[in-house]
């Protein structure tokens, strides 16, 4: 087995699009699920984009952009050392590191670190659950990646309008319920919510994520698209999914 | 012909409910659309509840909400004197003066004519299109009914939140493209949007109007309903909206 590819304990290397891109992740922390696969997947992304994901944690978002939409750079920022240089690693193993570099950064601090206008998109599937008073320890990284202990709506959103130009783009997905939170949020930072699309597990569920894109900016004005729909009543990924597992586009 | 079946000149009589409901309507001026017809149906009315509609034009939405959910008592408030005067006729014929009253009253001076706390529940078919400058003129009736001249998102979720006590209810219909500023407004006067349903024209369109129930002083969590489709892919309702317009529930 050649040197890039070697597998440290504790590690697993996921395979992705056929064996055309691969992940390392450690077992013991948290691994990306489906819902980096629909947000990577439905970001709309120009070949001259700066992009940069929020909270990238194995790289995945970044990696997947890289592969399906390739555009000219892409940053992944992540607050945790290990989560980084593991994404970093999974960046060389593809041959990606002309084009992903992955940073290991307190999103809080990120406007001590870049200047604003920095880049043209910004993506992020960030924890999608408050704090609760004394429910978790910040020193848990599954609980970093699912609470809001290091990023809250306001960090991503304020650091999100931070990095980006006028018209710059915010994409990211996030738990339906929270839907006006993120609203609200987005026009205290200048930015308008423009297209959303929301998710249900199956046909016969009620919609429980959001793909939302927001433009710095812009003028009030929504577009709603058609649902997507995760799993069919057999209980295998539809169509629309299977494709975004399968390949390119 | 009784008496107060009497249609003067300029007036038609709609037939509502396989002809159980009576509405007056002038040909010249705004006539109620699907849209009351599915927030009528649509809002969640307890028996005890104390309804106010703001807007309610030739009074469709107290009249379906009476006849179908048969709250205590329903007040309609609308700006517009002929049509009140209508809407107050159309009452009578249906002789449901006992439950529906009829105020002909500006909504920006709801606050000098009902002293907060006075209703649990406020329905609303507001104007959906925000004034573009110069465009209306004041005068036109159907011009009011359609754009913001004399009832903007402030004056009706301001008005809301000045009737309702703690926990009280708004629903209201309106197009999708507006929900971040509506749920922007609701913030502003301590309310929140806890369920919405998208409201699809037919099935391969994308959504143009949603129902919304905020309420006041709520904790933020948005439910989101399976979205309603008008039409069928032959040009009939659906079947969901032909019970609508065929009898109770």
């Amino acid at each position: 087995m050649e040197e890039r590819f070697k597998i440290l304990p504790g590690e697993e290397l996921h395979h992705l699009l056929q064996d055309e891109l691969f992940i390392l992740q450690r077992k013991d922390q948290f691994r990306f699920g489906i819902d980096a696969v629909l947000l990577a997947n439905w970001v709309r992304v120009r070949s001259n984009d700066k992009v940069v994901d929020l909270g990238t944690g194995s790289g995945v978002i970044p990696l997947l952009i890289a592969y399906k939409k390739n555009p000219k750079q892409i940053l992944g920022v992540e607050i945790q050392k290990e989560m980084a240089e593991l994404a970093a690693r999974s960046v060389a193993l593809n041959q990606l590191e002309g084009q992903i570099e992955i940073a290991h950064l307190d999103l809080r601090r990120i406007r001590e670190r870049y200047l604003p206008n920095r880049f043209t998109l910004v993506v992020s599937n960030p924890p999608y659950f408050p704090v609760q008073i004394g429910e978790q320890s910040p020193n848990d990284a599954k609980a970093i990646a699912r609470h809001e202990l290091l990023c809250t709506l306001d960090d991503l959103i304020g650091g999100a309008a931070h990095l980006l130009g006028t018209k710059g783009r915010l994409a990211m997905i996030h738990r339906a319920e929270r839907i006006p939170e993120i609203f609200r949020k987005l026009t205290n930072y200048g930015m308008e919510a423009k297209v959303i699309r929301l998710i249900q597990p199956r046909v016969d569920r009620e919609a429980n994520l959001v793909l939302i894109e927001a433009v710095n900016g812009a003028k009030p004005g929504l577009k709603i698209e058609p649902n997507l729909i995760i799993y069919d009543l057999n209980g295998n990924y539809t169509s629309e999914v299977q494709a975004m597992y399968l390949g390119k586009g």
